[in-house]
């Protein structure tokens, strides 16, 4: 029941984060092609955001059911995550306003990576305090690799988009979501057993 | 249970939707019936917008129910087509302020095909996981007509707005409408027996 | 199950409403006891239509509890009510800024007298669809009073807005809104006895 | 079934305030750590406020654990904590855009003050409903030492940041959150054994 609710408010948040991004498409007062080609890197910066934001929630789902009891350390990291998460719509507003200037996409990439650290600090919480491991629980462990990848990829767009190019960052950012989108074989399996 | 944090986040993104599109009817700082005439179109483009959003979301509803196990590939045809849902309010906002201008009007109608588009692929893909037919999926089946009907409207709609006319678009829109506001009996039915 | 779907998706809608009203309350750049005061208008304005927001919440989950199955007719009178009481953050608003103008006081007047009417609709398709009268059914029946006067005093309260003075009419929304809050002990009772 | 209902649409309230809260960080249309720095006040803000009310949400939680019929004085007492928390986003907006000036400083240490009487009253409401005393009620009982210590830090904030200096309620209502932060653990307990 604790858990119910702790998945209610969680799915509150993802789905007005994931919602209000779409705010910063701000409605233009002229018209044309021209007027929608000048929203172009607003869209894609809501485009990248939705599926980073997306993906935290279909992971979050799997990481919730293995949980049975809600104890503080839960809720506190969960609420780091959200919090991380929420700052997610400015971060994309910003870079896409100012057309990926490289400072612009170097915070983006910083905040991705703190959401990544603070999905994984939810992660070690919640695995200790797993009763018994289960299928479910191992498959979430191996996709730790996944998350260890993506951290090392933000976390070198941070550099890159200062010093290099911040167009390479945001293919870095594409090739993550790539990575994530590919349906873990392993949680699939699981939760088809359980 | 996984079902349920899926219908909940969806229900949640389609509320914030619905509602936060009411957010393009500006608060004006003057008063008078002009004033409130002025703000007619915008009006006018979000009561339609109401009503498709509401329209899919009771078939989500609908959907949804015949399904139990949820796959990688169901919610990710779900975010596509909450994605699509959640550009409502933008091109309903640039359609209303710039008062049905050709172009606008053509961009509304492309969307609602996309957003036709995601619903008809998310009901391929759960329908590929059915585990056997029952009544109700018949009945869900044969409000394809419905769908394919209202794809033929839309997609019409754009060189209709962009050539002719974007006020027959607006009257073809109205059609779509009503079209889907006639409940189906079949699934009325079938819900029933269940 | 379709009815806590109904329920979740309305609880949704209901929350964004009540909340957004807040944004028109906009942050002031000066600081101050006058600053404060200046918004005093939209303040009252916003509590007035949390209250009104509040008493249909409770309400409406009064009503949902007296129905197992939900049909199309409920789903879309449900949304007409939906709509409606969407547009209370737009009427709230305009008063507000406007400081009680009599022509926006009318607005919102007449908006408060179409929620109660789609309201009053939603109650007479749900109890259209009663298996049977319950001590439920009959005390909501009942409270039908409070909803004949509300409605009274609604559409009294614009022509007196217009021609006599804005603040009588608030006075009167004042009143409704303290009928309301006088909880039913026909419901309270009912409720418990299930 | 009941009690559901106003977990969800306070979960929904909550996720919006908090969320909302967000919108405050206008997105800079310039770039650089210098514009960054500027936001600076209204982020420590905006963190020092989602604490606040992630904590509300989370001793909401253990208080709505206790109840098992949903009265009316429940529901109005906790639309009007609601209404206290709903407040929370201009209060802090107006903090942060006057970079902590002394008069907003001392109008957020008053809505908080609101916040924490409301809670109170929800938490004694609640109280007078139980049926009987269990571990968690009366663990929760003993929490309300924190309670009187919030209020009377909050309470103190407003002529220190009158007076002495805004500064120094800051530090207090950081202090506040620590006090919070740190878990019951007659509470942790009391959940477990249930």
């Amino acid at each position: 029941m604790n858990k119910s609710r702790l998945e209610a408010f969680s799915d509150g948040v993802f789905a007005i984060i994931i919602t209000i991004m779409v705010l910063e498409l701000k409605v233009p007062e002229t018209t044309g092609w021209h007027t929608l080609m000048h929203l172009a890197p607003v869209f894609y910066g809501y485009l990248l955001s939705f599926i980073f934001v997306a993906i935290y929630w279909a992971n979050h789902h799997h990481l919730m059911h293995t949980i049975h009891k809600v104890k503080a350390s839960v809720i506190w990291a969960n609420m780091f995550l959200l919090f991380s998460l929420s700052l997610v719509p400015f971060a994309t507003g910003w870079m896409g306003v100012n057309r990926f200037e490289k400072g612009t996409v170097a915070v983006y990439g910083t905040l991705l990576a703190i959401c990544g650290v603070s999905y994984t600090i939810l992660s070690k919480v919640i695995s200790h305090s797993y009763k018994q491991e289960t299928e479910l629980t191992k498959a979430i462990a191996k996709s730790d690799f996944k998350g260890i990848t993506s951290l090392v990829l933000y976390i070198s767009s941070v550099p890159i988009a200062l010093y290099v190019s911040p167009y390479i960052s945001l293919v870095l950012y594409a090739i993550v979501s790539v990575l994530w989108f590919i349906p873990s074989k392993a949680i699939e399996k699981a939760l088809e057993n359980e």
